[in-house]
């Protein structure tokens, strides 16, 4: 099974701390790629691919010029197309249509344009109420797809009690 | 059975989208009410307020000057203290203990005080992978709490296959 996440409409000035947030709870919940459009951003990629080599991988990240081209691509690959937003569907509705499917995940975005909507196999929604792209992915990936595995990482953390311990691999 | 969240260390340059996105997850799935600490910001106080003005509450924000005061005070009014992170014992082993409690659960900042992980009764990580405090809070709280309840909102977003559908309340 193959998870993929299209970030929308990345900008570097508004968008920094976001972007890398939406990549890196991608990463930890069991996508194997982030791609992002808007502005490609090297700063982005770099905070990234650095945890992907300290914490593990697989795990790439990659701007494109169009999402929707990309999503038509993936389409004819195979891809389901699931485009979470807060006017869709509750997703735990549709648990029963996303598992098990290699698919790739749309999240805006401050705006998103129509023909994502049109173009989704599914919009779906976590919560009708205002909050983020970060933790729409996040509740949907845990839910589909539980913690992500790693390897090849070179330290990783030991969850404890009260301190913070981290082993060398 | 009453949950609350403080947001560490917010900063008003760094952090604005951010801790915008940490109290509507927050808000989104059951806690009544934010508190942050670091820079007071009446930008992200009023970004938040109105969402809870449109799309209705109870939902507060507050700024406190002493994080760890504000938990002691919780402490004795008998909140359980949950601070997630990255170095924490998962909280899936943790379920039990926590559901059907009056809970504050404390999110990170860029870095948190040795005094934080001393005072939480539990420290909790949701994967010791990095990612987010965005992601960590809404798939803790959605495990824990569901969604949340609205009432006294002026619209609200009808869940559509394809459409954007607000209604009047």
């Amino acid at each position: 099974m193959a998870i993929e996440v299209l970030r929308l409409n990345h900008r570097i000035a508004r968008d920094k701390r976001i972007s890398t947030h939406v990549a890196l709870t991608a990463r930890a919940f069991g996508a194997g790629k982030i791609y992002y459009s808007g502005d490609k951003d090297s700063n982005l990629d770099n905070s990234v691919n650095k945890i992907t080599e300290k914490f593990g991988g697989p795990f790439k990240i990659e701007h494109t010029e169009n999402g929707i081209k990309l999503l038509k691509e993936k389409n004819n690959n195979g891809f389901f197309i699931v485009h979470l937003t807060v006017y869709g569907k509750d997703f735990k509705k549709y648990q029963n249509k996303v598992k098990n499917k290699n698919m790739i995940i749309v999240v805006g975005g401050e705006k998103v344009e129509r023909e994502f909507y049109d173009i989704a196999d599914l919009n779906l929604s976590v919560t009708n109420q205002p909050h983020s792209e970060v933790s729409s992915l996040a509740v949907f990936l845990y839910d589909v797809c539980g913690y992500g595995k790693f390897k090849d990482g070179k330290i990783k953390i030991v969850g404890s009690a009260k301190g913070k311990i981290l082993k060398q691999i």
